[in-house]
Parts: C-alpha cells; sequence; structure tokens
C-alpha cells in the first residue's frame, strides 16, 4: 500500500500542509519541524515521484547552485545552508562549478536551464559585485556572498562594515588607546569596506594609517615590524582575515609582547582551522555564511512562488570571543 | 534553425561522436578534447533538452553526489574533480550532504532514485571502510577516499602506504638517520597504515617509538617537546598531517633547531593553507583528491555503461618537495 503525505504527518505530528511544505522545500519551516516531518516520511518509507510530478507540475523541483569558487572556503558553507534548506524537502539541488571561467559559467546556465531548474543560486569567492548573469530565459536568480552589480537583481550579502565595526567596538570596550588595522589589498572591496568602518569604529584611537597588504600570515608577521618601529604603543590591532591576524599574533609573541595583555588582537572570518590554531585562539567576526546560504535558498523559494526580494540584502555578522582579546 | 551536435563537431573540429561522447559525459576523453567541444557547443548555443532526452533513453543523465563531510576539506575536491569529468557534458550532478547521519543518508538516497539518477558517488571524511550502502533499488555506486567494507563494492582510495613510503624515502635519500615518526590517532586507518609504512620504509633510521597523537598543530608542538627529551639526536621528522607538521615546525623553531638542517619534516595532505603557510614551507604528500574524484566518476560512467570495476582501486599520491626538507 503507497504512502500518502497525510499518513506521514500523522506521524510527525503536523498538518498535512506542513508536510507537504517540509518535504517540497516551499516553505520556511523551523528546523526542527522540516527535521521530524523527514524521518517520519524516512521511517514510512514516503517516495514522491520527483520526475512525474515535475512534468505534471510544470516544475522540476530542482535549482542550481553555481559556485566560480573552486577552492570552497567561501562558497562551501553557502552552499551547505543552501542545501540544508531546500534538500531537506524534495529541492533536488545541481552542483556547477565555473571555475571563474565566463565560457564554462554560460555552459552551466544553458545546461540548468535545459534542465528546467525551479531557479538557480549563484556565489563567489570575492564580495565585489559582479556583472549581471544573462539567462536564456527568465528564471529566477540569487546571487548571495558575491552581490551582483544590477540593483534589481536579488542579493544577500554578509555586512562587512558591521563586521569591522563589531571588532573594534570590542578593542574600544576592553580600554584601548592606541588600534591598528592590518589588512588585504585596498582594491578589494572587502578590504577596504572593513578598514573605512575600523577607522569610523576607533575613532581618537585609531593608530594609522590602514595597513594594505595580501591575505597572508607572512604580511600579518610584516605588519608587526612596521608597526612596532612606527607605533611601538600599539595597544590593539584588528586585522581584515584570520590569516593576516595569525601571522599577527606570531610576531607579536617573538617580538616579546604578550597577547592579549600588551596587544589584544582580532581576525575576521572564524575561519576554525585559523582561529583555533592561532596562539591564542582568536577573537573573530564570523560571516554567518551557512545561515547565507539559508536565507538565499528563503529568498530563491519566494522568487519562485512569485515574491522576489530585489536588491541587496545584508545579514549580520557575529562577533566571537576568545583568548587573543579575552585573556584566559 | 535549431543547431545539431554534428554542427558542433566541425566546429571543434572531432567526429560526432566524439562531441556527443564530451556532451554526454559517456566517454574517457582528453580534457582539451572535451574543453574544444564544450566552446563549440557554446558558441552555436547548442542547447540539449535534458528532461526530454532523459524520458526517451530511460536515463536522466543526473548522477547523485552524496558526502557525510560538511566540512569540505577533503570532499571538496573530490567533488569538482568528478563534477569536472561528469558535468563538462550533460551529466548534471545532484549534491547531497548527510552530515554523518544515516536517516539523512537514507532520505537523500531515496530522493536520488526517485529523482532516476543513472548512479551515485559516495564520499566521506576518514579512510576507515564504511558500512555497505543499501540502495532502494539497483543503481550504480561508487565509493571514493572512504572505501565501502563490502568487497565487491567498487571503491577508489588514495594509496596510504605509497605516500608514507614517498615521505620517508625521501628522507633517507637525504642521508637521515633518526627518523621519528608522529601522527594522529592510533584507532584511524589513515594514522596506523601510515605509521606502518613509515616504520617499513625508515628501517634501521627508524626512532621509535611511533607518536599517535590527535590530527592538531598543538600535538605536533608537544610531540616536539617529548622527541628532544627522549631521541635529542633525531634529524628528520616524518608527520601524519600537514596540520602536526606545522605544530613540529613551530616547536623546533622555538627549541633552537634548524628546519631542516637539523631537523627535516614532512607533512602529509598538501593541504595548501597548511603546507605553504607553515615556517619553512612544508615538504607533504599530496593526495590527488581531485584525480580521486575524477578516477571515480570515470568509473561510474563505466558502471552505468555495463562494466563495473568491483574491488578498491588505490591511486599513487605524489610527494610536493618544499623548504622543510630541501633547505633554500
Amino acid at each position: 500500500m503507497r504512502v500518502r503525505i497525510v499518513d506521514v504527518a500523522a506521524l510527525a505530528g503536523v498538518t498535512p500542509g506542513t508536510a507537504s511544505k517540509a518535504l517540497n522545500g516551499t516553505g520556511q519551516l523551523r528546523a526542527d519541524t522540516r527535521e521530524r516531518v523527514i524521518r517520519a516520511a524516512e521511517q514510512l518509507g514516503f517516495t514522491p515521484d520527483g520526475i512525474g510530478r515535475g512534468l505534471s507540475s510544470g516544475r522540476s523541483y530542482t535549482v542550481g547552485l553555481v559556485t566560480t569558487d573552486s577552492f570552497g572556503r567561501f562558497s562551501m558553507p553557502i552552499l551547505l545552508g543552501a542545501e540544508d534548506a531546500l534538500a531537506a524537502g524534495q529541492m533536488a539541488v545541481l552542483l556547477c562549478d565555473t571555475r571563474d571561467d565566463p565560457v564554462r559559467e554560460k555552459h552551466h546556465l544553458r545546461n540548468l536551464v535545459a534542465r528546467r531548474v525551479d531557479g538557480v543560486i549563484l556565489t563567489g569567492r570575492r564580495t565585489d559585485p559582479r556583472p549581471p548573469v544573462a539567462m536564456p530565459v527568465p528564471v529566477p536568480v540569487v546571487h548571495v556572498f558575491t552581490p551582483s552589480a544590477d540593483p534589481a537583481a536579488v542579493s544577500v550579502i554578509a555586512d562587512d562594515a558591521d563586521g569591522a565595526r563589531l571588532a573594534v567596538a570590542h578593542l574600544r570596550d576592553l580600554g584601548r588607546r592606541r588600534i591598528a588595522h592590518v589588512t588585504g589589498p585596498q582594491r578589494h572591496q572587502s578590504a577596504a569596506i572593513r578598514a573605512q568602518s575600523a577607522v569610523a569604529a576607533a575613532g581618537p584611537a585609531f593608530a594609522g594609517p590602514v595597513r594594505y597588504g595580501d591575505w597572508s600570515e607572512r604580511w600579518g608577521r610584516q605588519a608587526v615590524t612596521l608597526l612596532l618601529r612606527h607605533c611601538p604603543d600599539v595597544d590593539a590591532i584588528s586585522c581584515g582575515s584570520d590569516q593576516i591576524a595569525r601571522g599577527v599574533c606570531d610576531a607579536l609573541r617573538e617580538a616579546g609582547k604578550r597577547v592579549p595583555e600588551d596587544v589584544a588582537v582580532t581576525g575576521y572570518d572564524n575561519w576554525d582551522v585559523m582561529a583555533l590554531a592561532s596562539r591564542p585562539p582568536l577573537t573573530t567576526v564570523d560571516l554567518q555564511l551557512e545561515e547565507l546560504g539559508r536565507c538565499a535558498a528563503g529568498f530563491l523559494l519566494d522568487a519562485i512562488a512569485g515574491r522576489p526580494r530585489p536588491g541587496v540584502t545584508s545579514l549580520a555578522p557575529r562577533l566571537v570571543i576568545r583568548e587573543s582579546t579575552a585573556g584566559d
């Protein structure tokens, strides 16, 4: 006997409408509700026929996830968040990697359209806006992390100005009065926006100028040499990335400075392998990448349902406090 | 006028059969041939109708890629290699993340089957064999990185014994005579196999016992303290991971030992953010993860075509030589 959606709903203790939403990924539900429905469907062996349903409804219940970021440091958590929000139900996720190649991107988008995806999520490794995407036919698109330069497009990004402000406000709350900022290349919007916000948040406590360089531990170490020469009374360093902050901590220790007693240090990204391995572990800004992915998926479901949310939505990051500012 | 496959083939300078293979992902072609066909298809605007073709051929031209590894350090390069081999043509890749949860895995597999995938690739974060997978209906499955405990299954893995042997043989070639081995938990097969092979390769030059601990920089630093106390004449340390090796290099430097002049150090994984940021950069074993993914995709295409390759296929890793053994 074929298991019906009402059986699943009864076992999960929800209405059939909620069970359907959870399994179709067509509504925003609480994670534990969705989880309960999925487990009930699994326990009963509920199997919808994806292809058959796609043909009858005119929908494929499939979404394309297109990334330019082969390495995956930023896009992987975003993909997982989106996949979690979409695929918990019956929305399947087609993964495409463009490797930063516009020809490959066009090729993937054409194939996704040929497969009649219900929508597309586009992400990348940079926060600078990307050129508008040319879809072969109109299909809902949501940009995440890397926004679209088209103001009418739907984009979800992390609020970098807010992240840098959080870190520097924390340093000021600790009573620091000579706060330096060390970051990546000035031409990267992520470096420029964080720096501008850090300077504003530090106010009279800013120990300038902003030190632009590259996104590496090596640059963090070099910057400490410069800083200790030109600004020996620096008592805090806010960094544009965890890699830079890790290099800063190493160089401070090797120069005989204690972190955080003499100099407090903040990172940016909350990249666990860097932030936790640093000596000491880093206070840092968490970009909430999985949350970005979940939000993008939600916006895509809204757009598919005919309720797009054009413009740029910025999600607030979160400050994670560890020993590099808090002592032990 | 509809563009035909023969037009694409003519522009790419290949036979229609080769163009079809490249676009369908049904044969193993040279990367540049496939690339040429894709660019020709793109230039002409060639668009196959995925769903229509799926229904007429009884195939969906879709493959499921199921990972237990949310973090993505190991699975991401594997996914990219597989995606590259499959999706360059018309094989679409459905991404599923099980988060190490058997219920979620069953749920995803059931959905993939409902969508009539042509096959499934399963990967994970551990090299220990996993329990056989129970597919709801017979669909070709290839395991990669994490092999199946079922000897009749198709598994593609990195040859860990060979990797550890390569690293230690390199240290012996450099004339090192007191070679220690520092690695992760003994219960992990990756640690146990690498250790066994390192000991065998070092022969009389082995400075035992194997130091088992965890996969962290902190353990690498602690192990150096132990080693310098019990075996002060150690002149090489082969490590079970890049994170351990990075900690080893830091602790050696802080103990006044020069790397590689006094003690040569090798890592394992060639994880760029660790291996390159280490002071000095690490000589290490590259697992060739993208190649594993490409091979798994090829084996899956073979299995779909009715030519499965049961058993475990081990791919040889590659030694990457940098300053931690080679000086500068």
